[in-house]
């Protein structure tokens, strides 16, 4: 989650969770993270366009790369969207940026935007805080 | 999204990407919404719990139900979630609620729980604000 | 801001700000608070209702006492509120649960209400993280 | 809310709350405001550093006056904060950037600062969505 790649290079999410929907990491650098993601209708609510769960799956992912490209290790603690508008088109991409931060946690911001042939359109606003993850044994 | 369908029945979620991830309606009634989802390898981080996009996408999903068996045609406008533990075990279970609402908007909350062997822990909070679908041409 | 009070007592809030504004503290239990603020012309909006800001104030403090409960010395990391219905009335009531707790942090909601003559209606849900208060040099 | 003032032309806030607490809009053109306000003892919690509630009562104010520059007459319809660092300074600083806006709702985030001989730093951030003030009638 935190290994910086170079600007441009794409490359799959390891989660599991990202390498079923497709996500693909296009930028990891201190401070920032971009994210995105193919659209298709298996994404999509019943009205044609991506459905909020995957806007806000890709916030999320994007506020914790970023969180996690100053931080090490880390989990979102939680966050806040809000939809601007449908998101139509072939592919979303969220870029989230390090507002703050500190030892153990990093107040994040992402925006989403919906790409098509016209170009990018804001889709969602999200905001969230980062933290290490915490020292306990892993889940067996 | 705002079909009233009995207590207990178990119902596929209509949307296309509830659908591709499996995601049942058990509960809908006035001022509450209940889903559930199987949880699988698929769906997690790579820390071997569920992806916190998945938890998120199924608060705001319950959230928009819940909306929705009081406002009729539904989008979530914002929400917020806090993650309060990792999701670990067999299934979610997200369970929302009216909290306010008026003639086009309602604030609902939702408690995301894990069920395993052991029984329910929740795993996360939500709340956000639910919108009557605006009037407007379906995006084509 | 942990000092259990027994149910019913009424406490001024020791904080210069709470004093202030005349915010009493109503109760605080293991997982619980309360928090009273008379309504008077300077809390108001242009529109003759309690500002947004007194609103989110006393729901902050709320928030942080109910955390305070459980956890000692604390501060609200981070906050959402929704506002409901304008608050109209002569008093605002916010009540505060503690939803989740760890060692170091709790999940916490809270419903606002303005009283009047009419009753209490629910004028505001929040929800935020409260954590201990980090080990660090008191600013000076 | 909405009348546009000049670059740097400072005004106090025409709302009782905001006359009560002394916040200067020091900034208002389309999709920007700027509100400060002097810090004291009385707008201080325990440890001295302003109460986290007036540091969102001042990002609340700068998002709705943010979002009224281009909407005309609003109400802050929810908002989130986190809070960074502890405001220790002279003053506060709140700068709102409207992110999107529609016919009837914008979505606004603020940044807080603490001023202080040292210089600005960052001490909260907020995001919350802007509504039009709906059609009804004032209470009286």
């Amino acid at each position: 989650m935190w290994t910086k790649i170079e600007r441009g290079e794409r490359m799959a999410d390891t989660q599991p969770f990202g390498r079923f929907l497709g996500t693909e990491i296009t930028l990891l650098q201190s401070g920032q993270a971009e994210l995105q993601l193919a659209l298709r209708p298996d994404l999509n609510q019943e009205d044609g366009f991506a459905h909020g769960g995957v806007v806000s799956y890709l916030a999320d992912s994007a506020l914790t790369y970023a969180g996690g490209t100053v931080l090490g290790p880390v989990l979102t603690l939680e966050m806040k969207i809000n939809y601007a508008r449908p998101a139509v088109g072939d592919r979303l991409i969220a870029r989230a940026i390090v507002v703050s931060s500190g030892r153990t946690q990093a107040v994040c911001r992402c925006d989403v935007f919906a790409q098509s042939e016209g170009g990018e359109k804001l889709c969602a606003a999200a905001q969230g805080t980062i933290i290490v993850v915490p020292k306990r044994p892993k889940p067996t």
